[in-house]
């Protein structure tokens, strides 16, 4: 299955805009969390279904809807049904493998971006799908499995912490996204350590599974660098959005957040460059370690060749052969040996090849 | 025959706007498909000529009509002088290399584009051209050969499913255009998979038929990525068109086109460099293969060559040579040459080479 | 000599505007061809200067005037002085090493660009200029030799095929530069037959023929990029200019040139990095080589080297060497060595050298 | 740990603008400097908290305040209420990790960037953070740790040198941005030194530890990389704002500082492709000096094993072997021996291997 | 010292605009040439200091100021204060690693840039900076050493050549930066020629001083590349500008300029890839003749080593060794031996190695 692209196939040839779930179901059965909140008030709860969604919020009351699990189409259509969300939208929401992107319309912005996380088993990047609909006092947020990336968020609501109280629907929407880049940054960063830390490995050793190592860092970093990129688009139109959706006071903190993606995306990029110097690292550093068994080789041989070749000539069986004769013969033979190893040796190291 | 580009060869000296078909005749004698809707009514029949046109169509029909096969020029000319088509555009109907592109003038919006399909036999990712000629109430398309990419949309007209038979010319060419980009996706999720799968493959041996189907898959997504780049262009042109013949309505799906456009382009290069990665790791693994090949070599040579020396020695005629009269000379020897072995294969196991 | 850049060496430190010829003679005496025509008549001769060109011309008389040779500063002079051609521009046209450009006045519209053609024996695409000059009802071309690039065009206006007698100066220009952009088409379709052709032998081969003719090929496909790029400038610039020596239906034919330069383009960015994949598959082919050549010596030299050793060590002239004396001694001996080397062939085939 | 990034890790969770110190603490107890001074009086004291500084300074005189130490975020968060900074800001200020970067709001312009240094004991270069807030007649400046980075500037203001005291705080602070781009400069120039030193080095051998310093010197150049991108960005920002805290007159100094920014970037850009040369260099001379090896390992096998081939067959024992028995045999076998010697001699010598 | 940087250390800390020389001081004592011309009349002579200029110049005259040798900045001061040159402009007069640039204020068009010129006995490409100030009928020009680069303008103005005394200052500049960009193009030439002279040598050698030649060519066409890219941005300021300064018909000549420095700058970028192709072409024929020497030697030993064998078993001393006792036993070992080596042969024939 290829990672990096996947296919709307099933939907292939049936008309734009419908409903079907691309992705792999993640979970039974989906489940609604709605919180309610203004500065004095607060409440949460768990819901079934569309109809339990109470029909009119007081004036200045945030409702937050958070979706589990989407494979329930027909939930997905009813949320579509009673906030007013675009066919395509609601396409894009169970089309999991969507580019992140941001789309506007007179009934909401919707945000579609990916929760990244490095799991130990498959020693790879996952991205799960988040999608986002900032309404008038409303946030509706769906994603694909029960995790619990924005529970600190609950929590500083529930404890009327920071200033999410005190803003409207588009700080809690910031506030998510923040969270998430935050995820970014530290997924970039334990990547980046891991890849800082084969440093030492890399310029002494030759062994195979450094390569693996290596290209395993880089298509996770290449993962990462695809949901990062189009992050930045994202955070430039959100800076340059005149929704009515999005108040001037949120504004900051989303320029703030632009240059945190800014920053991730220049990690990412280093990081990338330095697995790519890696593999020339390591390359060379294999030419090396031809250069040093071949000295190895060339060194025995050169020394121990001219040697036999002169055993070789005193074991003929030449009826004439005068110095098999000498007295010291032997002993003569012995010494010449051992000068031309010395030779030998001296030349090597003069060559510094030992 | 250059497979990125074809000569007008030709046309080559003759007048721009001589209708000359270039490319590769794919059908014995064209055809013509018609097709007539609108919300209430249907008709499709199949044509031999343009006189068989009807000549005025209701007000709110929508006429689309499928040219199947190129090479009868004088069929696509009489097209061009029923529809007032320019002589610049049927020329670029019948050169079939090219380049993916949009014009547009008071008469209609032309749109030339190619669906992309992989091939087993050949191992190569093929290109036929479709044009698009968009007019009031009506859709021109051509095609060199008779193949039903389409089918699945008249289907979707016949059963009235979706949003066809409510939308005018223009959706029904986005939706053509939808087809063939969900196409290109398609074929690029297959290499794409194809690429990963090689994976394991490049990271762990040095056949020289891996070299080779890198480079196929390499060239292929180059094809591709040829296709591809100059879509996104089209696409947004077609979103910052004011043409009358596209309405408000179908330019939130021509953004999601665009969308879609993109990240099969952000897919093209992330396999393309993946494609030149395993190139770099291909090469790496050839040159620790000559280091395993090496140390084979080294370690036996290294071993033996001293050995054999010292058999030399004794095997050597001189009249006075002691050693070979010790009662035990000869096991002495043997003793020797196993101290000498255990030392080198020491040496090695230190060095990490056995 | 530099085939790249050349520098205007004889006038370093002459006044800008200078006439000087910078180039190779390629022709002994200039010669000049007058055309004149509209939709009814047409006629054409060979005159000899300036003086010899009608001072006056019918209203609606489109005059090509076509000269060939530079050589002979003099005649440029007169050119300039009789059609108001501004110093610079003169200049232009003599110095052939020009970058392709465009440049415009109250006068005239001037274009400078390459005719492009491989050349069999040196193996090498070389360039001549072509300058153009259009002003009103009237186009002058210059070109350093006396090549017929332009025959099929006046062979239309002879037989009034085609729009060119019924059109202006700048379609008549259109007309040329078109004829020399599909040269460059057919000239990289060339290389690019040759470049594809290749594929098989840069796969499978090692001989050192294949780099040098990689690189020929990546020459002449960057001298071709050189002339290319300028272009497509040039081509932009001509489809917005606002010049009153274009006319709106001539712009239409501008910008499907455009199109083809962009194709063109795109063709051979293609092409030059296909030699790059080709010079790093060679590279990894020859390390691949490096390792077949390693293993037949390997597998020769382990299986021989332990069997030398033993007939080494039977050699040995021990007074006491017990095995000698036993009766199969030698055919157990030569046993050991069969079962030795069936060992190693074993132990080679297992890791896949044989 | 990461070197090029840092997660907020601590903050993730926790409501944006909370004031919490991302870095290691480097000092013990934050210390405060206080300046005041205008074109006659002059005045610095050291002060230990928010409540010593002046409630109101007299119209004309500028007041700079050098916070040292960032841990105590009471400090900081008292400095954002007396000053009206925002708590972004002070978050910015206290992680200093921040990518550089320029803030701006009513009340200030926000600066933070970092101060350069090559610590020869990590052979790393290594980066404290410098914030920067100008508002009128104000400058605060936080740092890390306690280093005089701008004591020359404190001893311009007093000394009454340059433009200084004569100027605004919008001058003060370019006075530090360009004394920090100077040392961003200085430590180009002294790693540029050190890349282009090792040229002989790199061109004429192979050690391994070469291929180590490389990676150093390359990674070094990666690190101020990293931050002088952002600069650019930020000076062109400042030559473009409209903030009434910068006078025309210091626009002057800015786009100087621009200009040295760029000049920067491009020496680091040079430096950094200077790097990647090397590796490819050092490539190309361990493959070099691989031949070298193999030549001498070639030379002396080619030539001893023909040899010893020979005292082999004349080492047999068959009872009729007739040279045996002529009486110079074994003078005419060295002979031949010397012959083949010298012929092999002869043949390495004429392919250039001597 | 590091070639493409220079810190400004001396001025580190001292204020900005501060006169100080950085640079090789490149002659004794500063010397200042004065040439006076207008249409009709024309004076020169050498003059010592800032008041031998004349106060006051007839309106029509255009008055150049030569200044050779800059160490003196007490004159250069003098200059600023005579001609209103601002501070920060005579700090880049002084700074000669200037970057090329431009500047412009409501008295002058101030212009860095640099003459480039190869050296013999270095092999690198020097640069000395020259700075222009433009101002009302004047121009200065500031040069490090005493060399002649304007002679032929001077010579022009002399014998009242070309358009020089009937323009004014600006086109005087013009001729100036001419002269240079002419000078750039002919060093470009001169080292591409040296460049493509070496395409035979890379293609079928591997001496190790070719990669020398190499980098130093590289680097070479590195340090014309860093002085032409600004030069390009430099171009397309002055063709933009709407200075007084600078009148409309030497715009045109601009305009010349700036496409000259455009081919400048492409064919430094082919000449900068062509030294990688280099780069990349050596790499792999080294491997190509690792592969050469490897077969020399594999051969060799593949058909001694059996050989040697053979005779090694026929040296033992067993007491029963049938073949010793054949009659032709030793010649029958002959013939096998032959026959192997015969078969050796063919099969390194057949795999093409001979």
């Amino acid at each position: 299955m290829a990672r990096f692209i996947k296919s709307r196939k099933i939907s292939n040839g049936t008309a734009p805009g419908s409903l079907i779930f691309i992705g792999n179901k993640k979970m039974e059965k989906s489940k609604i969390h709605l919180m309610l909140y203004n500065k004095d008030l607060f409440s949460e709860q768990w819901i079934d279904g569309v109809d339990e969604i109470p029909e009119t919020v007081e004036e200045n009351m945030i409702m937050w809807l958070n979706v589990y699990g989407l494979q329930d189409t027909g939930l997905i259509a009813a949320f579509g049904e009673k906030f007013s969300i675009q066919p395509l939208e609601l396409e894009d929401i169970l089309n999991t493998d969507q580019r992140p992107k941001v789309t506007e319309d007179d009934n909401s912005i919707n945000i579609f971006l990916k929760v990244l996380e490095y799991r130990e088993e498959t020693q790879k990047v996952h991205g799960d799908q988040i999608s986002l609909v900032i309404g008038k006092n409303l946030l509706i947020t769906f994603q694909e499995r029960q995790a619990n990336y924005f529970e600190p968020i609950r929590e500083r609501i529930r404890n009327n912490k920071g200033r999410l109280r005190n803003s409207g629907s588009d700080y809690l929407a910031y506030s998510i996204i923040d969270t998430l880049v935050d995820g970014y940054i530290h997924t970039i960063e334990s990547l980046g350590s891991s890849i800082e830390n084969m440093e030492e490995e890399v310029l002494t050793q030759t062994k195979r599974e450094i390569i693996q190592k290596i290209y395993n860092l880089k298509t996770n970093i290449g993962f990462i660098r695809k949901n990062v990129w189009p992050l930045k688009e994202m955070m430039l139109f959100l800076n340059k959005t005149d929704s009515k959706f999005i108040t001037k006071k949120t504004l900051t903190y989303l320029k703030d957040l632009l240059d945190l993606t800014t920053q991730a995306m220049e990690a990412v990029e280093i990081y990338y460059n330095m697995t790519n110097d890696y593999l020339s690292i390591y390359h060379a550093n294999v030419g090396n370690r031809t250069n040093d068994i071949m000295k190895v080789l060339t060194v025995f041989t050169s020394i121990f060749i001219p040697l036999t070749f002169i055993t070789g000539i005193y074991g003929t069986n030449f009826d004439v052969l005068p110095e098999l004769h000498f007295r010291y013969g032997y002993f003569i033979m012995l010494g010449v040996m051992a000068l031309i190893a010395a030779a030998m040796l001296y030349y090597f190291k003069r060559k510094n090849w030992l």
